[in-house]
């Protein structure tokens, strides 16, 4: 099967301090992004991969490329106003039907032994969404004001959210709506359901100095 | 007001691999339990602290007191099967009406800012506990399948959880039941509403190798 992965890396956001968005900082002297990109090439030799940038950051991304990988296996879109948007942009450039991986940039944390697991059950079920559970008690804010939920049924939801292109290409052609946190989401919206499939603790978004840290520390381990 | 802090920490948990349950283990030659306690000693001047631990650790837990801290403001309890049991026991030592925290002795990172936000709203409402808006989405399972849900309606639960003692005592009179993951849990089921307050999102359990790594970046950041 054909294996695509839309690397979300849009984001322009700064909440480390710096002027950088987070995808670009460095972990080990190289970008938070070559550590996403890299567990995906590993995974599949097959594999193709579309970056999806924000507009202002795209000879960055392309000097990621040009620095660490091969270029053929790579195309670029440019991000949106909305992640969907930015997803949708990625999607455009798939060419063939396929399994494709939607995944954030700055989850850099992942292993291939989940990539694996997501493109099984996707070939399977046609959908993959990586879940933890979550290690604190939850409660449910509703109108009467709030109730304990049994933690067991809470699952914390991470990417990479992986579909067959005949149910993800289609699912975004709907029209966008505030609700669409992520691929699950619009693909429900377009009347199916999906596959949740185990996740990995470790598998965090970068976004604080503290993530940096543990990303640091993850990374070295493993070499 | 009178105030307690029922610092639970009876876990004889060894996820971190070694064999010294996690709240003893040492961040900058100081034991977990050390900084929690410390926390809330600074906290308030005027604060009593019933320190629950392990029938196997009991030595250990007034070594660290007799090594930091004034033993005055000390009384110990022996844990029990449960969480439940636990702090029902730390709760028979408390002699008058007081402001009463339970907290978790290996969530060392809370800062006094916290404590106080947390004392505010007990005073004010009779209860206080604390949460964070989880970073991920958030899905819940059911008999169908599983629903995406508003990730702002999401609140992972964290202590000190902070009770007036006319609500908390009375409320561990009630037979156990296996839902009590928290003493919030225990005073709903007693019939009560709780307040929800912001928690920190630094304010984690220290449970992995990785978690150790944070608290001690933080705690020298502090330094």
């Amino acid at each position: 099967m054909n294996k695509y992965a839309v690397i979300v890396a849009a984001g322009s956001g700064i909440r480390m301090g710096g002027t950088l968005p987070k995808q670009f900082i460095l972990v080990n002297n190289k970008p938070v992004l070559f550590y996403s990109l890299q567990a995906f090439l590993n995974a599949f030799s097959d594999i193709q991969i579309i970056l999806v940038l924000p507009v202002d950051y795209m000879d960055m991304g392309q000097e990621i490329i040009d620095a660490y990988f091969d270029k053929e296996k790579f195309r670029i879109a440019a991000g949106g106003e909305t992640r969907f948007q930015s997803v949708k942009n990625g999607l455009e450039l798939v060419e063939e039907e396929s399994i494709i991986f939607v995944h954030d940039g700055v989850r850099c944390l992942l292993t291939e032994k989940l990539i694996h697991r997501c493109y099984a059950s996707a070939v399977e079920t046609g959908t993959a969404i990586p879940v933890i559970l979550s290690k604190d008690s939850v409660r449910i804010v509703n109108d009467e004001g709030n109730d304990a939920i049994d933690r067991n049924k809470v699952m914390l939801v991470q990417t990479p959210q992986t579909f067959h292109s005949k149910i993800l290409l289609p699912a975004y052609q709907i029209d966008y709506k505030e609700k669409f946190t992520d691929e699950a989401t619009v693909v429900e919206a377009y009347g199916l359901k999906v596959t949740l499939v185990e996740g990995e603790q470790n598998n965090i978004k970068i976004t604080t100095p503290i993530d940096l840290l543990i990303a640091e520390k993850l990374i070295n381990d493993r070499n």
